[in-house]
């Protein structure tokens, strides 16, 4: 049994993580922090929520946890974490703030100075299924975008494998509404959102696209790295995420043996589900679970890959506890199935 | 051809106004106003609006129209309709601010020191049906509410007729989003409405309660007039409310003569329908129209009357069109249907 | 460890039963039947479901099984029923077919000459809270209606308080769509259902009026039970009903001692959760659960009760499992939070 | 004054015709056919509707009309419009029958033998924009598909400017459900449809991706087309399309230029919106109304089309009387602003 608390419980990402580890059953809740709420209960917020009490993140007793989730603002999540990791607590952190290994690339697209640059090194990029031999020893975590979890876990067989690859990787990816977080704001007024469905900093604008480029030159092994075209969209429903990905191949690919590559590549994965040769993955697979649905399309020499997650979850509280699992010799389902 | 303005023209009914008028042949629109939102484009809020400046409503051009429509705030709304009136200007005040006749409910539920009281006792209570002989010497329109409206078009025969009622009545109503207002708050978040249903200021609570009781002690005739329990609901739509209205009538009330008298007293009405015994009210009945559906059913000695209305058009901006059409004289339904 | 089966598992209720007995540990689930999927997985049908064939229910071991589930429609769960029961298995019947005692109002509701009158006296009617002592001999159990779950356990302590009650109760009902079953109609297309609300059956016309009404009289311990209104109305929403319930008490009731009288009858249900004064229940507050939020609230002399559940979960699937708990003695709460 | 009648008036996309043609007012509605409901009132069917009586096809007097609309299914429509020109009535055709103008891809992709083959030649492919000299002299026009619309129209204008394209053009389409017609079946369910997000029929698959290549054959005046790669999905709305289209194209092109050929190409067009620079196309742009709206991003040399219609209008019923306009001289916008 390890205790842990979480940093910023009122978001929704936050919320889904006190959901999880209250069925935890290795895990001791220890507390729950909230800048705007401190001092109310987290069922005031939250119906269905158990019955804590919100405190400010500063009165944390860092002393009595083993591990922090950070689900807080970017800068705000850096400076907590230093203060974390000077304590002993090991630390997953939700935000933007550990993903970049680059420095200037993180400072140009957050417009923020880093607070802790020096930690840039040592974190370890959380998708969980590619760092499982480095999260018992990690200190601090970045769990991955929410974009960047559906995009990546889909990309990484077909560059890993080293096919060429003609042009641009194009990301088509559609969000639901939590993925623009709990604050009120026009744009996610009920009366904007219902009936509507719109694309925004499609192109190379939104911040997760260097996340993305960063890995797919790592799962590239080589400095020809394909660039990335990635258009989020927003969808009319509260939770979920569907990226339909175009990879332009070279040559003359076939069907049954790029399947056959994915099929493979997560064959032994509790979380990662390779669907069967003709199937699309959607939302209806995944929402309110910690799995990736797969399914992999050829047309032409285009492959077109279409990959569904739960934002909430396996984008961001579900693949937090799934990297703790790890770090902390816990199966890695515990909690989330 | 009048010329009219309208203040308050980026909330949902002030934007449903422009809609209308811009339809109107009869009306040039002269200017809008947003205090929020001066200085930008209407257009640039709705990506369907025409290109049309917003001005602050200090700055608005009294002198240039005949007609202005208030959707402001309350209170706000009276120190404008003060001004308009002292230059000439004929009022459709889409606030509370005249809806009640007595000045101590109006200050007790709105928590506010009544900026003209001295008004009134001379602004109509606009449900056009029931005072078209008024509005052509009106210079001051209340605009019923959205609720009442609902409530009050299916309560009026029955009351009217004067047949014996036996305890209260209850108005069990739901309404879309819109009627919220558009300014973000964390109750009408896309995330917290999808999916969710919820009843708020049930009983005797809400500040339409008054405006309806006032109402119906003048259709009564009678000190006797029944208590109203009064329960909104929030739907996860963006427009239109249902009320489902239970009227206890004594002795051995005939459906079919309830149905005559409903189907006699609204026979001639262009925007109130009374739909065919055995049939029901929903939004799909009047979303987008000026239209009231109503339908009356009898459950033993029970009147079970459904009423629907799009809560922006018959409740707020069609209705205040519908008066301003026979207060200037043109055609009732000229750019409502 | 008992073994169960599932008939109708690929309806909603059917599908929820599955879905609550995979994690059920004391449950071994050794069949799921269905009449039009014969032959099909289940997770051909449901993304997220389990790999189970389904079979005919002609061709399930009954001799294999302790419990049977009949998510079944009328007449067709009868003769199921009777199969099981010959056969030594204990059958929860989600369908209508038992909850009535009155053979002659069950024919002339549903329209069909029973399969089974003889069953109908021994048959216990499973609103869990009240028939516990019941249960652990019961061979049949009759699951109640999604809406009259709703209605009886927030009518239940006034009616068992003996207050007098001045006129019809009137049951004000709102279900999500899930209710209306799988089989695609019209009026549950999507494009008919989003942006609407309509009520139907409303009054005296719903099949689960006489259920409640048969209740309500138990209740009430006397031949002079209040007649109930009951007025169900579509939602625009896969899940969840909200009952908002009017009662008129006679004389001067008193909004603390209802409240105490709801919160002490309630006190140690795990199921059952009468909010504090002053909130009201909403679809947010069980969805995805097995409880029962109740609110109380005072309006004059009308008592307004709130009362929000999930329909497939503690309108059918949650609450059958709960029978099924209780029946076998397993801990109530098993597998069901 | 001209007579019309609508064969398949009971369909989304019949019913809007029906809807449009009420108000222009210089048409007049003749009849209105329906083989499912024949003898039914199409007010029975769409609670707004006018009350028109739906007859069968075989009876609709073809003598008393100048043109006919066709919201037929496939061959069923074909079959009709060889009646109607017989009779010396002008077709508009909503099928796909008359669409592609060669008859082995009709006769492959829709799987069944062309009723009337030697009308392909004559058949008027009535994207208005690009043929508004042939409508008046047109005697059969075969309405675009309303996924077509979407593309088409944004595709148009960086095809018939020649600039090179360095691969194959990708359309990502999402579709609102009334898309997939009004019959219910059962991924159009509101249970399936909410909450979820589904792509279908990914890439060289639906039936409107021959329809595409045909026009952008046509566009290009080269046999060197681009492959186009289209991937629809179906969003949970009732109504709209959003297409983003990648067309990559060779060399360095530049934002501005890109901007202004679009702005240029469609300066005088009364129905297709070029947004400014920066802005993005939505379904909000566009629901209600005959628009396309039309945004124009570059990303490298990617051009990023975003392009919105409302299915039902101008990617049906809308297109359809905007070709009726221009083939009997009408203002082109009559009945559809």
């Amino acid at each position: 049994m390890i205790k842990a608390g979480i940093f910023g419980a009122t978001g929704y990402a936050g919320y889904e993580l006190v959901k999880i580890l209250q069925r935890h059953e290795g895990v001791k809740l220890e507390f729950v922090t909230s800048h705007s709420f401190a001092g109310q209960w987290l069922d005031d917020l939250y119906p269905q929520a158990p019955h804590l009490l919100l405190i400010e993140g500063e009165a944390a007793p860092l002393d009595q946890v083993d591990a922090v989730f950070l689900a807080l603002p970017h800068a705000a999540a850096a400076a907590t974490a230093v203060a974390a990791l000077s304590a002993g607590v090991r630390v997953i952190d939700l935000s933007a703030d550990f993903r970049l290994k680059d420095l200037e690339t993180y400072e140009a697209w957050y417009d923020v100075t880093h607070p802790a640059p020096e930690l840039l090194a040592t974190a370890v990029y959380g998708l969980t299924e590619f760092v499982r031999d480095q999260l018992p020893d990690a200190q601090l975590v970045a769990n991955p975008g929410c974009y960047p979890t559906s995009v990546l876990l889909a990309l990484q067989p077909v560059l890993a494998a080293g096919l060429p690859i003609a042009g641009p990787i194009i990301a088509d990816s559609k969000s639901g509404v939590s993925g623009a977080g709990r604050v009120p704001k026009q744009h996610i007024h009920f009366v904007e959102v219902a009936n509507n469905f719109s694309p925004y900093k499609i192109g190379r604008m939104h911040r997760h696209l260097p996340e993305m480029e960063e890995q797919i030159a790592a799962f590239s092994q080589n400095a020809d790295a394909p660039p990335l075209i990635f258009s989020p969209h927003l969808l009319p429903v509260p939770r979920g995420i569907l990226s339909t990905i175009y990879v332009p191949l070279s040559g003359q690919p076939n069907a049954d043996d790029l399947h056959d590559l994915y099929a493979q590549a997560y064959a032994d994965e509790p979380f990662v589900h390779v669907l069967p040769a003709g199937q699309l993955a959607s939302l209806a697979h995944v929402t309110h679970t910690n799995r990736c649905a797969i399914a992999v399309t050829l047309a032409g020499s285009t492959l077109i890959l279409t990959s569904a997650i739960d934002n909430l979850i396996k984008g961001a509280a579900g693949q937090a506890v799934q990297n703790m699992n790890v770090m902390f010799g816990f199966e890695e389902a515990r909690g989330l199935s």
